[in-house]
């Protein structure tokens, strides 16, 4: 698409329209998203759970021997093993996550990266240690006012050889909800998603819960590592102020009804009631207070069942009785903050954040 | 891209060339290869087994009561229990499964179906019963031909309705290695493999491996399902005769050495001995005899060790004396019928069986 080097070249890609580049479909073919009937289960089956992962799977063949480095503003630096970890008292929160560029497939023009649709979201028990148990144990100093968390997955990106890091402010990074995660679902983490340990911050949108977790630094000045100052910015005009991305925005899902077509997943159903139903989540733990369900334009509210937990989606029925012929079905949900999903993408230049309503196309015989 | 009815329309699509389309990344968002550095493992991690779904994944929130029914040229038809499957006597196979589809999206130009590149594969620890088992207490009349085998999975193609189903010819389906399949590395079956109940058909692309078995028939006469006579046919002309598509053919991946740059997936590594490693198979129980692998044009053999069973891949290495620049790696295979990886891709009109030999661009620093 460009003869830049991709291992030098620090500029933003140009935006795309239209058909998928090669490398987009790369990614793709890396990256796996729910399937959307998967909606139905509760916590997302094992290897449904969506994957973004910017370099490769570090190959880490046992935890015996796994230390993450304790580094920077605190009283008592060094190495602490995974097994010390695992000693402290554990939790499981039931927490769903979603990818920060979920719909950046769906914005014209799109920046070129992973050109998620909407499928990057899933739901998993995760059990860990809460971080501010170890932080505790190992003193933050008065001036820690970043904690920075760095993974063992290393590449490129826009000619900076780094790796994947991410920071959180002190007050974040001390809530009892932030875990230090070594399994998912009752089992050990799998290879693509952490092992042997990784964070997990609820609320957020999922770059900020790093896998493969190597080292904690605590910083007396802001982080400045590639994935937090010049990825995962909100960018409203495409060279316009930026604002960083943080916790996730509320949004919906609906399983398709009825049967579909292998190429184009065009949907058949038949007459006659048909149960509507999905997910919705909001970010930050704030609840989603309605769902809407929209039939050829006309809004009707959705029942809405009472969330499993802070972190966790909510379901959502609805019961149409459909007429024979095409309509399109979509939904959208509101949170307890007023935000509800736009009925238009809105726009930005790294393709973070979009929630437009989920919209499906059905014909009914 | 066109403006026929997918419900109706029983036309092949017309090929395509160059970017990827909307319909083409939908299908790669909902089936995911491999991830390439995932060949280190002997046993696919759970997750990363490739899978290729038709139609949507049935929802079977538990295996009790699941029945098969079994019907057509039988001593004793009826419905069995998946509780009676599994009071017979089970095996368990490491099976290397691989789509026939891979590699399609190397072609040009390329059917518009899912546009695998090269990672459409994986091995797995497969639990279940003989289907010969099964078949000698049902009881075979003499006629039965071919065995059909139906799943839960239903939609449409090319204006066809129709519930997955392939056949097997009498000796094939009689082998001792084809299983019925419930457990998937020592677990049960994860819901997008098949559960609670799949065939595996060992040496066979994935196609013959049926999940969601809801029937067995046996046939007098050849079996007409859609896919098997309209779809998994080599076709080397457009509108040329047709040859089912049967054995894998003989392959060969590489894990790409040094790190990726984010987007393009290039990769940059030290200078110095490197080593390059990765799988190789065939189908039908064939051994690989060999693989070589390509330095700038220049092949030279690897190492190749013993296969832990007859339908598991190979595993091979290869020391490369790595000097700064940029250099193409490659890989290919050579099975014990003398079958070899070809340097280009064979064209097929429906884009199965391109088994070309696997490259992989590096930058040497």
């Amino acid at each position: 698409m460009t003869a830049t080097n991709p291992f030098t070249s620090t500029e933003r890609r140009p935006h795309v329209e239209g058909p998928f580049h090669a490398h987009e479909l790369g990614l793709t073919g890396r990256n796996s998203g729910i399937l959307l009937e998967s909606l139905r289960h509760d916590v997302t089956p094992t290897g449904l759970h969506y994957l973004l992962n910017h370099f490769d799977v570090p190959y880490v063949p046992a935890e015996a021997g796994w230390k993450v480095d304790i580094a920077g503003r605190v009283r008592n630096a060094g190495a602490v093993s995974l097994d010390a970890i695992k000693l402290l008292p554990s939790r499981t929160l039931r927490v769903t996550l979603e990818c920060a560029g979920n719909g950046r497939g769906l914005l014209t023009p799109r920046y070129p990266s992973m050109p998620w649709t909407g499928e990057a979201v899933g739901t998993a028990e995760w059990t860990g240690t809460p971080l501010r148990d170890l932080l505790d144990r190992t003193g933050l100093l008065d001036d820690a006012m970043e904690i920075a968390f760095i993974g063992a997955d290393r590449g490129f990106d826009r000619g900076h050889e780094h790796d994947y890091g991410r920071s959180l402010k002190r007050e974040a990074a001390l809530s009892e909800d932030v875990l230090l995660v070594w399994a998912m679902n009752g089992t050990p983490l799998l290879p693509q998603h952490g092992y042997p340990l990784r964070l997990v911050v609820p609320g957020w949108y999922g770059m900020a819960s790093v896998k493969w977790l190597r080292r904690i630094e605590a910083l007396n000045k802001p982080y400045d590592g590639f994935q937090q100052i010049s990825s995962y910015q909100y960018r409203p005009a495409p060279d316009g102020p930026t604002t960083p991305v943080t916790l996730m925005r509320v949004k919906s899902l609906m399983v398709p009804p009825g049967i579909p077509n292998f190429y184009t997943r065009a949907r058949m159903l038949d007459a006659g009631p048909v149960a509507v139903f999905g997910r919705a989540w909001s970010g930050g733990g704030v609840p989603v207070s309605k769902v809407e369900v929209g039939v050829d334009g006309v809004w009707r509210e959705a029942e809405l069942e009472p969330r499993p937990g802070p972190y966790a989606w909510s379901s959502w029925r609805f019961t149409w009785n459909a007429a024979p012929g095409e309509h399109e079905l979509a939904c959208r949900a509101t949170d307890d903050n007023g935000d509800t999903q736009p009925l238009e993408p809105r726009w930005d230049s790294g393709g973070f954040g979009n929630n437009v309503m989920h919209r499906v196309q059905v014909t009914v015989r």
